[in-house]
C-alpha cells in the first residue's frame, strides 16, 4: 500500500486546504492477527515508536478499532520515505494509510469522513492537534477543503485543472507544535478579510481551471509573515521561483519544506533549479521532489496479506 | 435604466461576497449636458444631497470624470426605491448606476473593474468605506467575490444555481458606520479559520451547484453573533426561515435587512410568511421582497437620452 506525502495549508488556506502529491509516497503493509488489538512494525531508521497508543499510525488504528464491535487485531508494517518532520504530512501518510488499509481489511465498513476521524487521532499524536488538513487529501486524493471539522470533518473535494507542484525540504527542523506556538492568537480583522477573500477566489481558481487567478490568490497575509522567518531562504526561493513562472506556493504544512505550483513542467523544473540554487547558497543539506498531484490518495498495490 | 439592489456581505463572507437581485430597483435617467461637471436631480421622498460631492452618484461621477480628459457634464436623474439605510445596497445602486450609464453615454470607453473603482467613491459618501461588495454585483451582476480590492479590486464573478432570496426590511435604523463600529478590530484565529473554511466551502457550493452545501456554509462565527444584537426579530426570522426548509441566510449588508436563500419559490414563501409574523409579533413596520438572482447587474431599459 502506498501512502502519499502531503501539502497542507496551502499557502491562504491554512488548516482548510491540502492535496495529496504522487510522490513521495510510504510503503505498509497490513494484516489481521489472531491476537486482538494493534502491532506496530516500523521497517526503516526512524526510530518511531512502536508502542501503540504513541505511534501515529498505530493511535488511528486504536480510533479505528473502537468504533469495530468486534475483537480485532491488526498488523502494520511502514517504511518510511516520507521523512518525519519534513512538513509533508508524514505523520498524516502513516495515519491515512493505516486507516485506509484496516478499513480494506475488514470489507470497507467506513466511508471516508469516518476514515479521517480516525486518522485525526494519529495526527494528534504527532502534533498535539486533531487537525484533518494533511489527512483529508491523503484519504480522498486531489485537493480537499475542510469545512469543519467539528462536529464531524466536513470535506469537500475540489477538483483542480493539471498542476505541477516543485517541493523543496531543507534539511532543518521546525516541530509543528513551535510553529503553532508561534502564531498570534488574536489576528487584526482586516487581514482575515484579505486571508478569506484569497480563500474564495483559491477555491474558484481551482474549481474554474483559471490559473491566473489560483496565482493571484496564492497570498498569505497572515500565517507567512510568522513562519517564513523559521525558514532560511524562504524568501529567495518565492521570489526566484516567481520569477521563474511559477504560479505561486509557500511554507508546506508547518515547513520547513516549500511547495510552489507551476502550470508547466518545464516551469517546476526551472523552480527546482531555483531551489537548489538557494540552499547550495546557503550550504544546507535539502532534497527536491518534482511531482503532480496524486487523485487517488493511499493507494493499495496488492491484495491486502490477510 | 434600473439599477438593482444587491445583498453584501453574505454571511460568511464579510466584505468580499455580494449578489444582485431582480427587485427592487432604482430608476436612473442619464444625459450628456453642455456644462461640464456633475448634476444631481433626485425624483424622490430621502432629500438625499444634490451637492455631486456630497452625493453617492454624484461623487461616483465625479470619480469616472477625473479618470475622461475632455470636459464631460452629465446630468442624472434619480427616483429611488431602494430605500437609504435598509441595508440592501440604495447607495451602491446609485453609484453603480451612474459610473454604468455615464460610461454608455461616452461609447463604453472603461472596462467592469474601473467602473467598480469609480463606484467605490459612491461607497464611500455613504459609510466612509470604499468597499466593492455592493458595487460589484450591481455592475457585474450575478453572485461576485471581492478578492481584493488594492491596489485594483480583484473581481471574480461566480456562477450560481438558481436561488430564491426573501428579503425583509424591518423599519428600524442600523448605520453602516454604526454597524462598522461594534465590530472587534481583532479576531480569534480559531474563528478565523472557520470563516474562511465557510467562505471556501460557499465559493464551492455555488459553482458546484452544491445546495446541501451551500446551506452548510451559511455561518458566520465573527460578524453575525455581534451585529444580529442590533436587529430585533433576528434569532427568530433565521431559525423559523430555516424550520421552514431555507438553506440559510443573515444580515445584508451591514442590516437592518435580512435575506434567506432557498432551493424554490414555495419555501421561498413560507419563509416570507415567517418573516411577516416574526415582525408583526413584535410591532414594527417592515416590507418584504421574494426575488431571484440579477444576472446582469445595472441595465438599461431605453436607449440613452444624449
Amino acid at each position: 500500500m502506498l501512502a502519499p506525502a502531503t501539502v497542507a495549508n496551502v499557502v491562504c488556506g491554512f488548516d482548510v486546504l491540502g492535496f495529496a502529491l504522487n510522490e513521495p509516497n510510504d510503503t505498509m503493509h497490513l494484516r489481521l492477527t489472531e491476537q486482538p488489538g494493534v502491532t506496530i512494525i516500523n521497517e526503516d531508521d526512524y526510530n518511531l515508536p512502536t508502542e501503540p497508543a504513541r505511534n501515529v499510525a498505530g493511535a488511528a488504528l486504536l480510533a479505528f478499532l473502537r468504533a469495530v464491535p468486534e475483537p480485532v487485531g491488526i498488523e502494520v508494517r511502514i517504511s518510511k520515505a516520507i521523512k518525519p518532520g519534513s512538513g509533508i504530512g508524514s505523520s498524516a501518510a502513516s495515519a491515512a494509510g493505516a486507516v485506509v488499509g484496516a478499513n480494506q481489511l475488514l470489507g470497507n465498513r467506513f466511508s471516508k469522513p469516518e476514515l479521517v476521524e480516525f486518522a485525526m487521532y494519529g495526527e494528534e499524536v504527532s502534533s498535539g492537534v486533531r487537525h484533518a488538513d494533511n489527512i483529508a487529501p491523503g484519504i480522498y486524493g486531489g485537493v480537499t477543503l475542510i469545512r469543519a471539522t467539528t462536529p464531524r470533518p466536513d470535506i469537500v473535494p475540489l477538483s483542480a485543472p493539471p498542476l505541477f507542484v516543485t517541493v523543496v525540504h531543507p534539511q532543518i527542523e521546525v516541530k509543528t507544535s513551535d510553529a503553532r506556538q508561534i502564531l498570534k492568537q488574536q489576528v487584526p480583522l482586516k487581514l482575515a478579510i484579505q486571508q478569506w477573500g484569497n480563500v474564495g477566489a483559491l477555491v474558484a481558481g481551482l474549481l474554474q481551471h483559471d490559473y491566473d487567478l489560483i496565482g493571484r490568490a496564492l497570498e498569505d497575509v497572515i500565517i507567512e509573515p510568522v513562519r517564513s522567518i523559521l525558514i532560511p531562504g524562504f524568501q529567495e526561493v518565492k521570489q526566484g521561483s516567481q520569477a521563474a513562472g511559477a504560479l505561486g506556493g509557500g511554507i508546506s504544512g508547518s515547513g520547513p519544506s516549500l511547495f510552489m505550483l507551476s502550470k508547466d513542467e518545464a516551469t517546476a523544473r526551472a523552480v527546482e533549479a531555483v531551489m537548489h540554487d538557494v540552499y547550495e547558497r546557503l550550504g544546507l543539506d535539502h532534497h527536491t521532489y518534482l511531482t503532480t498531484i496524486n487523485q487517488q490518495g493511499v493507494t493499495l498495490v496488492a491484495p491486502p496479506s490477510a
